[in-house]
């Protein structure tokens, strides 16, 4: 045994062994359906972009602290990517002129970053991200928290596990003006509110009167952040709220004030879902952003978007018991070989097989026909084929059942249409 | 016009916009079709590995030249995957006990490679790998050999189009041995072998007398290289062509000592796909390795197989004219919105048909009606409603065909029916 010296994978990737990956397919495979069924295209942006592109706009802490960022052999400064909506304004802006918008667009593919890893966090991570770019109407918006809502329920789980907040930049804006936060104070403003969860409340009261909020501000803050009904004052998140009712969804969505998301990009509607039933976390997130495709290089243009990582929703899914089973086998049929001189011809059989759209895996060397049967079982596979002397003299195959163990012997000719049957 | 300042994507990767992302989901999904019809499972490694996986086995090009390196912000030595075979490797020896040997196991993904970037290659690119891992025979190296010529059989590539061309290391050394070739020259041998189509006749005959070859040597050599029959005296490789010829893929498979394959870690059989119709190039390749798992830490465990990358590919398909039509739309309905009142039903209208499993879009903003018949159009929308006062008051929805213009008038409770029978 040579493990001890077993080269070690990098520290926050994920090995997908079939098990994983049949999980992580699952999960595309939904997001594909899903998306599909509200019109949006899947793209796919590159995995290298240049570190240039997040710069400007991912927020400091994504872009300084957490992207991975190294020269090329050519001396040109690259990042892997840490988001996607970057490189989504990227490819609008650069083919503005050909589009049809607004685009419904959506992806999945892998992500990079550098943060300590823990439960429901990798260095390496799949997300999907689904946005409509080229629309900036509350409808918009709202198209885009249905689909997050029907994605969550559609899994099972109910509006008492998950909750999608959502809350209006210019809402909080304008509530924070009436307090008399001067202009240069939002910005430290929203992200004292965005920190409102993640500190202990003196710890978070502190912070607020170092930045310079007076008591009498912080109190009042307070009460906005207690208010339920604050969005009446914002036509868009009422009009949002309308729609996601007209859609029987209400249950799914609620106002909270303290939704800001870190990302500097947003500018209107954000949101996010949260795990309210478990642990309270947030799940994702996302929101309307008008000035992103403006700052890459094209016309300005508005989009709302969301992203999903794949990792904290397969841990609630789990946690909840709402993944699937994945006892699933790579082979229905698995094909024995009886002797040396048959070998050629089981093998045959197993192209018949595949011909017919049969999955099936041929054994393929000499031994015992009682430790092929248990490969056979190991892997799943639910028939077992044998083709010996007797079987070639009769032009006939062996089948066997290895859940129950029955076997019956058929004709050559008739064995795809046996197979067939048996595996309905 | 903001053009001219658009942030630039990083040379040598693609932006996947919806028509580039539908052939890459079309290929995988041929390639999930194949593999899985011979029982092999998907799983997929890392995208970032440790620099050691590479440095001892994938070949002083690959990794001192090819593959991007750097320190991630912990001080740690990553490479960019530039091959999948050492995570495969990593993997298995990972696992080793809890395993199914053989493994059948395939992966499609993305991979990085600092070359020149040129027609059919890219920095950033897609790569399916297959590998049957744990079974040493030539009827599974054969496995792997006809598992690549029916992929490429099935794009309707003919045997004139592409040729397998096989040969095998041991076979390559015994011939080497007995030209007098010592031992430490056989390393050279094979690069010598390997650069016979890359480099003018007289430079590559210069190049042998340079490492050591007699005149004499050289002449027997050429004589080697154009024996067409020389696989006789290998009994692995008379096994899989009897397989190939079983198969009734002969025509698609066949011997050439030049096929070498720059990787060290192969072992015996090794095997590329040729263009032998267009410009004569590799396509893909493969072959046999039996240290690999034991390099990497593991118990010793042979493996087979190979690794296609998308471009070439895709691009010979396209040279060929095989590549489907894309011509596909993200929805088949769009419904239109006709006046403010009536939007919030418009969009309900569209939940309906995406309930009933229906890609349906819908409009989401108060504009001309002939304005959203034009967007529905361009997106390749085949129907459009239309939801007015009229079809309000007599409970109807009116469905338009953007083909051919006509219209008809439903009632709300028959709009599902009749738009699947439409549909079909």
């Amino acid at each position: 045994m040579a493990k001890n010296q077993t080269i070690k994978s990098v520290k926050g990737t994920t090995d997908f062994y079939p098990e994983e990956m049949a999980l992580r397919t699952w999960l595309y495979n939904r997001i594909r359906q899903l998306s599909e069924s509200f019109g949006y295209e899947e793209y796919e942006g590159p995995m290298l972009e240049t570190f240039e592109l997040y710069a400007a706009k991912s927020g400091e802490e994504l872009v300084e602290k957490q992207s991975y960022v190294f020269e090329d052999r050519g001396g040109d400064k690259i990042a892997l990517r840490p988001e996607l909506t970057p490189s989504l304004a990227r490819m609008v802006a650069k083919k503005q002129g050909q589009l049809n918008f607004p685009l419904r667009w959506w992806s999945f593919g892998p992500f990079w970053r550098y943060e300590r890893p823990q439960k429901g966090r990798t260095r390496e991570f799949f997300q999907w991200n689904i946005d409509m770019v080229g629309l900036d109407s509350p409808e918009s918006d709202a198209e885009l928290i249905i689909i997050a809502a029907e994605f969550l329920k559609g899994f099972g789980l109910t509006s008492k596990d998950v909750q999608i907040k959502i809350n209006h930049r210019a809402l909080m804006q304008e509530q924070l003006v009436k307090l008399g936060i001067s202009e240069d104070l939002i910005p430290p403003a929203f992200q004292l509110i965005d920190k409102k969860d993640k500190l202990k409340f003196e710890k978070w009261q502190d912070y607020a009167i170092e930045i310079g909020f007076s008591n009498n501000q912080l109190d009042q803050l307070n009460e906005l952040l207690d208010n339920k009904e604050l969005w009446k004052e914002s036509e868009t998140l009422s009009r949002i709220f309308e729609i996601v009712e007209a859609y029987g969804l209400s249950d799914y969505v609620s106002f909270d004030f303290s939704i800001i998301r870190g990302l500097l990009y947003y500018t209107g509607t954000v949101f996010e879902a949260w795990d309210t039933g478990g642990e309270h976390r947030a799940i994702f997130g996302g929101g309307r952003y008008d000035n992103l495709v403006g700052d890459v290089g094209g016309n300005p243009i508005s989009g709302v978007g969301f992203a999903v990582g794949n990792l904290v929703l397969s841990l609630i899914l789990e946690q909840m018991g709402l993944t699937p089973d994945y006892s699933k086998t790579p082979a229905d049929v698995f094909v024995t070989v009886f002797s040396e001189e048959l070998m050629l011809e089981s093998i045959k059989i197993g192209q018949e097989l595949r011909s017919a759209g049969i999955k099936t895996a041929s054994h393929l060397k000499l031994s015992k026909l009682g430790s092929q049967f248990k490969y056979a079982d190991r892997i799943g596979a639910r028939l077992a084929l044998v083709f010996g002397p007797d079987e070639f003299d009769a032009d006939e195959v062996k089948i066997k059942n290895l859940q129950s163990g029955d076997q019956i012997a058929v004709k050559r000719d008739q064995l795809v249409n046996k197979i067939t049957d048996l595996l309905e």
